[in-house]
């Protein structure tokens, strides 16, 4: 699929600098374009690839236009603009409807919704049109699958879930499994508490391969609409994510936590469970929260590393730091008492 | 299925406070049971949603019975009264037995056994009664299957591994892959070690979904009777887990170490090889144990997290902490000199 | 299998003290092993292990060879000898070439190639001699696997990936999943961008259980010859791991890392996105990895743990430091004025 850039620029706005005639056929960098294929400067840091590149055109913003030796399109948010225009370009690959006869398909399949080879779905499920089910995939009874959603090979619902429309679930990725929860007996043995809520998502949400999404105990688990989670990432029963939340690679959220809107999560971060974090929370990667965020901003707790002879002068004093203010404080009154010395 | 409270009362035990012929048909928070359910109230922080509860009964203890304006049951384990509770009226869902016809099983399968679709079973794989193989699950030649246990769609156990009687294994879980074992050679290229140990579960074992337990290098990998494993946990190889020890998501365990029995580990932590924990150690969220644990207790090391400004001028001192100690040993130097002074 | 420790040392090597003609059938380790075995001494930790052992053979270092009570292999590097010796008389298992009849395979398979029950293999695939797939294994159109390589069942390929030869796969692993990428719309809603480059693995890399390697975003992610992945780890788009690299399990590398050859990564760790880590450089267990490491080394950020009252004591002051430090300013200052009185 070959576009012109008046073309491009007729769908999606900016100002275009250069031959509007000018054919694109992709996608690429700076620095690994080649001729045909259309590039992006978001991040000054990267203006002195430039001149050397071999993309045909660049979408930039209008502090940098000056600098492009090839034909551009001017626009205040390059990045958001290359991402709709590589959705446009990209389109997820088309399917042929119809369900894989190796397939073991228990409920109603909707025309136009494809089942994958050696997928099972369960009886009474509900799937929306142009559900997209990849091969291997399990789907548990009485589950609900919105228009457009797209599972891909080996993703697992449990029964009772809802997945919106529009959603995208990668391999692996474990929806509805039963949350971690467990009462001590008098033996100090595990009681299992059988966990009767369901998991339920939002629309245009995406999960990534071997995330886990637990049902509720009693409640639902309730990830809202547009949430983005990476790949291997652990949401707890019960927990809330609210509406256009992201989460990158393997954080952790125990049971019960609620996250608010538009909060970002680094990787590796751990949220412990029963607290509650507000809207527009920004958390850095490798953090721990260990209680509730009220106010929206950005919060970290990653710890710094060293080489390790530094850090082996510098980290174990981590344990001794209460005798370290000790000797502090011991040194600010005898101190003040020499001071008062007349 | 509806029970009433003097049925409840007599299988369970507790003090019963209301009508015995009032039905319950179901569980429900505090906040979210509607009439007809039951409740509990195992914290006391959350006495003051007792006034407020459309629930039509609560399980509580004691010392707030006399705070409920609805029927009670009064025990003095309120949480672990409604863990059975719970279990009783929420059975596991009944399964049809029978190998469904598109399983492939190339062993003996016991009448009573469910093997669900797409299901593949190894030869001489043993299965107790009662088992139930999910759709997907694959199982390994020469492997065991402990009677009434559980694998959900997508599990998975390598050949020659042990799993005891009331297992339940969660979507995506993998038992008994290759440990992580190489040595270098002179070119520094990593020469694997066959990984002929076995993974070996105990009995009424929980593992979560996509939690890994590796199979033993050359001896077995061991997790004992009743511990629980929520998702997205991995256990290394050889490594040994007492009974009813249970662990939060996302833990790792590196090789050969050596864990109790009845510990907890928090969410996040990681578990260095070739240690030992002792029976009843509970190790806090996000901590790293990087030496043995020798006796009972408590132990953290969970880092606290700061809004990012604080964060940028706290954490940065934790690279100088060995600098910031020598200034305050010459403090006391000097001030010792000037206290000596005449 | 037995052979003599003749045969064992005219095929790898060392220094025979005892019988030649005295035959091993396994190994175990020096405690564990039984009459028949040999075992191995790698780190002298263990030498008052020898005395008691009922290993038939001990392979280990001149330095140690005179306290040998049974017969030896004396060898520089016991480890590695052991790993050799483990890997001839423990193969991977045979398995019989051909398609599983309940297979669905749309690509050309060569002879020799196995493939399991109920896998899926798109169309286009290249699947070189030797290979080995798992029972439902997936593997998406137009992907290529090397020779000899072997994927344990459920492991999954997206389509376009390349995997080198002699590569092991085990189960839950996923290859080429989408790279986590989204750009912000004006209303604060993330767009998709599609991800468009491949996973490209190299010759004789191993990826354990659940472990995950994203497909690049414009770029390819690349993983080089040699290098071995512990369970759970995630590898973000567009990173490159140079030949040899080693990372244990629960590791977490952003997007479009770039780290070194040799590199060894422990536990747990976290690498940050758009950074460089050069080769031979070490990453201790629980580190977070925030800026490029230019140099080979050994670096950590390896938190310590304390019993949980000293914990509370003394992590509180973390979120302190600063003002700590300027306690010491202060204290600094003031005694050098008392020291400058006359």
């Amino acid at each position: 699929m070959a576009v012109s850039l008046a073309e491009i620029v007729a769908r999606f706005g900016g100002e275009l600098v250069g031959p509007g005639n000018l054919l694109i056929d992709g996608t690429g960098t700076l620095v690994g374009a080649r001729s045909g294929q259309i590039a992006f400067l978001a991040n000054p840091r990267y203006t002195d690839q430039l001149g050397s590149t071999h993309a045909s055109a660049v979408i930039l913003g209008p502090e940098v236009a000056a600098d492009c030796p090839v034909a551009a399109i001017v626009t205040p948010q390059p990045y958001l603009y290359f991402a709709r225009l590589s959705g446009w370009l990209y389109p997820a690959p088309a399917v042929t409807p119809g369900v894989h006869p190796t397939a073991v398909v228990e409920c109603h399949v909707p025309e136009g919704v494809c089942v994958g080879p050696l997928a099972w779905i369960g009886t009474d499920v509900t799937l929306g049109e142009g559900v997209v089910i990849g091969s291997h995939c399990r789907i548990g009874a009485r589950s609900m699958v919105g228009e457009g959603s797209r599972l891909h090979g080996g993703a697992t619902i449990y029964p009772e879930c809802v997945v919106g429309n529009r959603f995208l679930g990668h391999s692996g990725c474990v929806i509805g499994a039963d949350g971690f929860g467990f009462a001590l007996d008098e033996d100090r043995r595990w009681v299992k508490i059988p966990q009767t809520g369901r998991a339920v998502i939002g629309d245009d949400v995406e999960v990534g391969a071997n995330t886990t999404i637990d049902r509720g105990a009693l409640e639902d688990t309730v990830i809202g609409d547009g949430v983005k989670l990476d790949n291997q990432i652990q949401v707890g029963h019960n927990v809330r994510i609210g509406a256009h939340t992201a989460m990158a690679g393997c954080v952790g959220i125990a049971g019960s936590a609620r996250i608010g809107a538009r909060c970002t999560v680094g990787g590796g971060s751990i949220i412990l469970g029963h607290l509650e974090i507000a809207d527009d929370v920004h958390i850095s990667a490798g953090t721990l929260v260990g209680k509730s965020i009220r106010s929206a901003g950005t919060y970290s707790g990653t710890v710094p590393f060293l080489e390790h002879r530094e850090w082996l002068r510098n980290f174990a004093h981590i344990r001794r730091l209460e005798a370290m203010s000790e000797r502090i404080r011991a040194l600010e009154a005898r101190l003040a008492t020499l001071e008062n010395r007349p």
